[in-house]
């Protein structure tokens, strides 16, 4: 006897990107995947997937913290779905799960690749976004990186996103005064009025480097904590504005994906600020935290619980526009965490 | 009845620079200085004047780690000399002295802002250097910031100068693989043949970064600290070789201070490689371990007497030859410690 199947279908990345990314990098291939079980193997039906700015990372040439994702498999990313077949003591049918189950409709896993969530502690979605990933980098880069004291200027770059919006959040919960920065007059809004940050600047209004330094010093008064989500030019502005014992944390440079990577482009020379204002720059990913999760989630969960804390989504819909909303990603068009919906 | 009184000549930074600095930033005046003390009052003679980096970026426009040095003031540096006349029960004629007395030849100083030397224990001029501000730079710079664990490689910019070459030996003693970086085939044999270096790459022989970059990688094999002296197109070529973890500590930019920190020029992009390296750059300055001087000093001192670390100096004769010297440090023209002997 057969066993039922289900029909799959995989977003397969099968070309590098050299600028923007889009759909011509992937191909949509359709399966069927069997439900025949493995004693510990679990079906996943995704309903959640997560499009991060990391996947552009790993499309580079260069080896960047990974060797590249490799061409024609499936794109690889997390996802929350729902168990729809089960040899697992510990699922059963109907329970929603977190996986790194990448760009698929069906995933057949080993019971001990997922985390099964509570839809009653939270939204599911949040395993893709505050108490997930992006809710463990913003955490530990600010807290064991950035080191905020109570009365510290937090600047923040990339504010209004899946990462920076947390990081504005945490540093307000540290006592910092908290400046984001974000691209246009939207985001600006939300992050002072819904956020509560001290100032937003928008960095699309200045033409030029001075005009933004100048304008991120205004309403800064200088620099204690920077949290660089963006790289580039907006980061160009920000660093000679730090103040003595300034610490800048690199969690990302999304402003240089698009191939910066493989070519860097040119900028001023800065690090004699580091010295004259003994400041300290320190690289962070979210791996490296993988382990204390926990420490995270039993801050951040009572937050989420109680409605102390803004997690907003941008929601996709249609598993066939995976491709399209990463590339998405690079123009900046998402508030908070970017999520495509099967 | 008048007290006897001396023939000074000082040298009074008269005009700022806007590239190289030289005699014409400088103006030399002789005045009279009063033999007539105040109680706990000392006159100090000089014999060596200490010609360091930090006099030039203190000439800058910009605020760097200090205000600019002011014009039309004798130029403030580190001196060893000593006493002639004294009114204090601490100090004796002949005594010799550390102090921050400045380019003439003839200061009044209070006791308490000068150290006595013992010439039994070390070589005066060790004030000025190797157990003095540039021993304490690259002590504190390389333990503190830089934290070399045995079997790690440590690249040295401005190997062959007055900290890279404490640097350096303080990475060998500490277990390090050391490639050292200096410009010209003397020095680096000096690197390797005298401060025993497993590697040393003369900067000069490679017309563009990626060729001065291959030869960092092929001898190094990656790099765990760089400990930066001089900034530019040397610091462009190692950071790209970092390897996880790094610690970089920015102890100077000498290749800017032309001119460069008021009008930075364009390098090529690099914070990427601290993201995906997870390491950390960090600026320091001597003043910061100021008072932990003993410290450093009780390691050191020992090595120096015993004849364990090479302290090369560069002895420059005449007191009216400090602005030329002082122009010199930016042509790399001293092996370790520069110093004026009046």
């Amino acid at each position: 006897m057969n066993a039922p199947s289900f029909v799959n279908r995989q977003w397969f990345y099968v070309k590098r990107p050299e600028g923007r990314v889009g759909p011509e990098h992937y191909e949509l291939r359709e399966s069927q995947l069997s439900a025949a079980l493995a004693h510990n193997e679990v079906i996943v039906q995704a309903h959640y997937f997560s499009v991060d700015p990391y996947m552009r990372i790993q499309q580079h040439q260069r080896d960047t913290y990974d060797v590249p994702h490799p061409l024609d498999i499936v794109q690889q990313g997390g996802v929350v779905g729902r168990v729809v077949a089960s040899a697992s003591e510990r699922f059963a049918e109907g329970d929603w799960v977190y996986g790194y189950n990448g760009w698929q409709l069906y995933a057949k896993c080993h019971a001990n690749e997922l985390t099964k969530l509570d839809p009653a502690q939270a939204p599911v979605t949040t395993a893709l976004g505050v108490l997930g990933m992006p809710g463990r980098t913003a955490w530990f880069g600010l807290m064991e990186a950035g080191r905020p004291r109570p009365g510290d200027t937090l600047v923040v770059s990339g504010a209004a996103g899946a990462v920076g919006s947390l990081v504005a959040q945490f540093g307000k919960r540290a006592g910092c005064k908290v400046v984001g920065i974000a691209g246009g007059a939207d985001k600006c809004r939300f992050l002072t009025e819904r956020l509560g940050l001290d100032a937003a600047v928008d960095y699309k209004a200045f033409a030029d480097v001075e005009g933004l330094a100048a304008e991120i010093q205004r309403v800064s008064g200088g620099v204690d904590v920077y949290f660089d989500n963006v790289g580039g030019r907006v980061t160009d502005a920000v660093i000679p504005l730090i103040k003595r014992r300034a610490r800048i944390v690199i969690c990302g440079a999304i402003s240089q994906y698009d191939g910066g990577l493989d070519t860097p482009d040119l900028a001023p020379r800065f690090l004699q600020h580091m010295l004259f204002q003994r400041a300290t720059i320190q690289g962070i990913l979210a791996r490296d935290f993988l382990l204390r999760m926990p420490e995270m989630v039993a801050q951040v969960a009572p937050w989420v619980k109680n409605g102390e804390i803004v997690f907003e989504e941008t929601l996709v819909d249609g598993f066939e526009q995976l491709p399209a909303a990463l590339g998405s990603l690079f123009e900046g068009r998402n508030l908070g965490k970017l999520l495509v919906r099967a």
